[in-house]
């Protein structure tokens, strides 16, 4: 990615000096932004723009060259690319769209582009995007005319599906002081993708945050593997999440729709913080900017009653704490006051002060507090230079100076400090100030619960796998050998005897052909027993009548044995075989799996049963492996987990049997990946400490 | 109201020329603002400010005064209160804060206050607060100096609870061109309070929206009334709703903390529009400037195919349509394309077109099919005055032409086009333009939803109330004046037969007190019957085994009878009767009832039985009285509604009982007000066709 963001020389294919030629605003943007490579360029016809001479071909050019920036029409792309090869380019940015997400015949000119880089050992971005900008070097190639100023050089680094949202966050970040280092179009991604980048911008050191806008992703398993190891916060737009969108998101990058539920809690695992629109971003962009929140502990300070009432509800719905504060320093603080008539406590409500210093100075004995990790203040504003033309409430004082002091103060005190502005007589322009402001007590609590959500990740300690389980790893083979032998896709009763070489308790069920060998089965085990019809054909078994519980004695398994044939001939059920199991004691159904994903792979799930997966869908995924904290947290994320906690004085129940389930399994898919899924539907969990057991299981090869 | 927001004479009491004086702020304000009465100042000292006369006494005013606004210390207001009163001064509005607010002990100042005005009859707002502004005729009473350009004139009135919190608003929405008629900050409320501004908001001609901020209701059932009758859209923005919050907001405007999820209810039955921050409000604003929503159906149009699939996601997540276009329409737009290399369809996306006015033809034609009920275009921006600056990819054509056209077409039109920009190049000020600029297609889509929903509910029918159900009121009166009688404050069977003069359909209890009476009555209704504790110190009767179902015969029941009387022996549950009722046929549990709230009265409740209810809290919440149409929304907005609808084969079940028994509810608590509260649990709603019967009732008197 190095030698594509920077060039030490630069062609740009597709010139002309005609007026409505794209190709030339490119040279344009290289000058404005001053790049520091060198720069030519090539197009149908000699003659030259802005000085700079037009080649006819490529190979023409007198020179070495690192990077090709190709807008020519789609048809002609390929050859393009061929002569670049020639020439021994490594690295080309395809900006031309029309390929296979304007019409699904193009497909063939993308495989032949792919082909022709692998012949040449060349990486391409594109096609279809707005190639890169580095505010660093000058590098700036999208074909719409870039204007410099608004693209400061720092610290976030952005890649984007989509060119003109690419630049338009970091636009928007701009105008809170936030700079940007590099902002990368992907577009239809036939070669480079997110992932390239991704890997790139976590070990690059001008990068601080990293935010992607993504209509799709190419491998979802490899990309929550990069962003797992990431330190820096990552913040992700995915759009293209309902069935509507997925034909617009198609014809815009060629981009199929993934599971979004996955996608989700896949980037959760991962430390990854979604957001839903550009706003949220910038939000992000800002307290990233800070210090981290380390803990849960907010001031808000407000000369205005009702912030002070928006802002706690707002803390009390992202859960954190208003610390009463020490008696002097109220007190101190009363000082400063005019009429005295407000009552101090946290929020501090500071309506009574008319002296932006004594407003610093609260913020900053606020900040020493050892117990407070972060401050919400919102202030009204009176710039210094128009002290004189209004007699604002901090007439002789001035929230300019304040602000540059506060930037100072949060650096200082390691801790976060949010000024939002409640601008009554004023605009403000955020880019005056190097400290970026949050619209309002909402916008900046949100923010700090984003900043305290990802420092209590980066400091949650990995938790330990399950590498030490000692499995008969033989016979597990053996079990799906012989399953493979037979030309079984599907495994029930195997499937049981799969989980069991895992530890994962199970109530063994054993298949009868007739009566006489149920009876038996069911004396040797003791009654009470289930009976349930075995077949492969029958998802819900009880809706056909296929199932009879709490079985008692002989008498009654002859009754049963004969209700289910009676049920099954009624409901014109194929061949089946019948099902003997103990009865287990009583307890509360949940639900454990893998899924296999088509982006993402092998998937661990988990839900309580009944009402909450089935009319709720009520469900958590995980990635594995994922140790026994990892597994602690789903249950706990679900909305059942009330149930399993107890409710109603019923309960608790055995949660770390159901934690022990679900780490057996990420270990299994992890020895036995040419297993598709694996179903355990229903596990029976039964009171605490009293484990549970796996009443039906499947796996799919 | 009129009289206090269109005086023709008003005096500030509390007035000096002291640096440090607040109240000259106020002349000041009066002045700027160009104030179109007379205007007086009263304060402790003879002498004058900004050319006023201060004179020592309102009494010495040698004019009729309409209005007094008062900023003095807490101590001194009543008697300035009753000078004001001597002079004949009818209206009068207190500013200053030092009240209930600041320490309960001021509790007896301000009913001296309330008494006074009585005395005089005098109607007067605050204290605590900051007064008003009436944009039209320069009333502008707060304490802080304003800017009069932050305040144009226009139909948006704000009534707020915090006077910071309804300058800002209206200072918010004056960037968006929206202008304010009245500002109106509220604060203690001890007098004039939000429902006396909502109502004379609803009648004035001027005024076309209203905001509300609030931090507590004073009457929730008048507001709820009054919101009612408005054909103005309504938007409220409600803070004080944690109990962390409650506190702060008690200091603030001394306002307590209401049950949210009722507030929330009641103000959705009533049409007004909740948003969570000012800048929520702000959308609604524009969105309410323009025409209204009047379907489902929307077009996309922008050159960011990210913006396109962006938006869509939002159509979906927002429940709209994006229907198909002529192929005609979209063959004329690509003809105004370059490269034609963009699939057209919607989202149009005219990444291809870089001709504004093509834009807007393109919109145009839109606008003009008739199934197309509102426009989302996100636009690049290109200022006519900086065309020559630089290269844009619109030269040669600007949109702030558009702006204004589009501006015309959505009013000839008679739909919502909103206008997002992506803004990569200019800072766009949205006060150059007089139509609304929206952030992004994400707030756009967000804004045509509400205008669609207020649209919907604006046109929604009133159902019909149960006006002619014929009762024996006389039975009812009997049977509450008996249990009046006997000193009851809860009524248990008495409710089952109270239920049954309505008409909700009853399985009737009788209460036995020896085992013979039971079994006799046991044959007279038939087994299966249930037995169940009665008594009323016992909320949860299972839970101590107090409840034995499905009793087939005599001897069963002589043995449950005993076992309950060993449970019950065992848990040392005092005195008790037990009851025999008849086994229903199986159907599910669900829960009706009226809850009395301390603001807004009586309240019809629903909710499904069991997990829906104990765990997830899944219940609604309707004023009444309430028409079967408002029911069945009751019923279809609970979670649970999926399991009455039928999940997984089972159902549906009788949802037309449950409206028939929520209608009668309603009808009874209207008839019979000084009922407290009615509980209905669990209802028994059998199959579709089939009703449903009440188990266990309730009443509290």
């Amino acid at each position: 990615m190095d030698k594509l963001l920077n060039p030490k020389s630069i062609v740009v294919i597709g010139v002309s000096s005609r007026e409505e030629n794209l190709g030339k605003n490119i040279l344009k943007n290289l000058i404005n932004f001053e790049f520091t490579g060198k720069i030519y360029a090539v197009g149908t016809k000699n003659g030259s723009v802005f000085g700079i001479r037009i080649y006819e071909s490529v190979l023409d050019v007198p020179d070495k060259i690192d990077l090709a920036v190709i807008l020519a029409p789609a048809r002609i792309v390929s050859s393009i690319i061929e002569n670049c090869g020639k020439k021994g380019i490594k690295r080309a940015i395809i900006l031309s769209g029309g390929f296979s997400e304007y019409e699904e015949e193009k497909k063939e000119i993308e495989n032949e582009l792919i082909k022709k880089a692998e012949r040449y050992n060349m990486r391409f971005l594109g096609p279809n995007c707005q190639g890169v900008i580095n505010a660093r070097n000058g590098l700036c190639v999208p074909f719409p005319v870039m204007n410099k100023e608004n693209f400061p050089p720092g610290h976030v680094s952005i890649i984007a599906q989509s060119g003109n949202v690419g630049i338009l966050s970091a636009y928007l970040i701009s105008k809170q002081n936030i700079g940007v280092n590099n902002i990368v179009s992907i577009g239809n991604k036939l070669n480079i993708d997110e992932v390239d980048f991704l890997s790139y911008f976590i070990r690059d050191n001008e990068t601080k945050l990293i935010f992607l806008y993504l209509e799709n992703i190419r491998n979802g398993r490899k990309f929550y593997d990069i962003i797992r190891k990431s330190k820096k916060p990552i913040i992700i737009l995915k759009s293209n999440i309902s069935p509507l969108s997925s034909n617009v998101a198609m014809s815009h990058t060629a981009a199929l729709t993934t599971d979004d539920r996955i996608f989700d809690a896949a980037i959760k695992q991962a430390g990854a913080i979604r957001v839903k629109d550009l706003d949220e971003f910038v939000t992000c962009a800002k307290i990233f900017s800070m210090p981290y929140m380390q803990g849960n502990n907010i001031v808000i300070i407000s000369p205005s009653g009702g912030y002070c009432v928006i802002g706690t509800d707002n803390c009390a719905i992202h859960k954190f704490n208003l610390p009463s504060l020490p008696s002097t320093l109220l007190n101190e603080v009363k000082k400063y006051g005019k009429a005295k008539v407000i009552k101090l406590s946290n929020p501090i409500d500071v309506g009574d002060i008319y002296d932006a210093n004594a407003i610093y100075k609260t913020v900053k004995k606020v900040s020493e507090l050892d117990n407070i990790n972060g401050i919400v203040l919102s202030m009204f504003f009176s710039p210094k230079k128009e002290i004189d033309r209004f007699d604002t409430p901090f007439a002789g004082h001035d929230t300019e100076v304040m602000i540059s002091q506060l930037k100072k103060l949060t650096e200082k005190s390691n801790k976060p400090i949010t000024v939002s502005i409640i601008s009554v007589v004023y605009d403000i322009d955020n880019k005056d100030y190097e400290l970026p402001l949050f619209s309002s007590p909402v916008e900046a609590v949100k923010a700090l619960a984003a900043s305290r959500d990802y420092f209590a990740y980066l400091n949650k300690k990995e938790g330990k796998l399950l590498n030490d389980l000692k499995v008969d790893l033989g016979g597990v083979e053996g079990v799906l050998k012989a399953a493979k032998k037979e030309g079984k896709a599907y495994l029930g009763r195997e499937a049981m005897e799969i989980l069991n070489y895992y530890g994962i308790p199970v109530e063994m069920p054993e298949i009868s052909t007739d009566i006489q060998s149920a009876i038996g089965y069911a004396n040797n085990i003791g009654y009470p027993v289930a009976v349930k019809i075995h077949s492969e054909n029958v998802l819900h078994k009880s809706d056909i009548g296929g199932v009879m519980l709490n079985i008692s004695n002989d008498e009654e398994l002859r009754t049963a044995y004969k209700k289910i044939k009676d049920n099954l001939r009624a409901s014109s059920t194929p061949s089946f075989q019948l099902i003997i199991q103990k009865m287990v004691k009583e307890g509360k159904e949940v639900i454990l799996g893998v899924k296999y994903d088509n982006n993402f792979g092998h998937v661990i799930m988990f839900g309580v049963g009944g009402i909450f997966v089935e009319v709720l869908e009520d469900i958590t995924f995980k990635l594995p492996p994922i140790s026994r904290e990892d597994a602690l947290e789903m249950i706990k994320e679900v909305k059942g987990f009330k149930i399993l906690e107890g409710a109603r004085g019923d309960g608790p129940y055995d949660i770390l049997a159901i934690c022990d389930g679900i780490v057996k399994l990420s270990k299994l898919i992890g020895d036995f990946p040419q297993i598709k899924e694996i179903d355990i539907n229903p596990f029976i969990v039964f009171k605490e400490g009293m484990g549970g057991k796996t009443i039906d299981a499947r796996i799919i090869l």
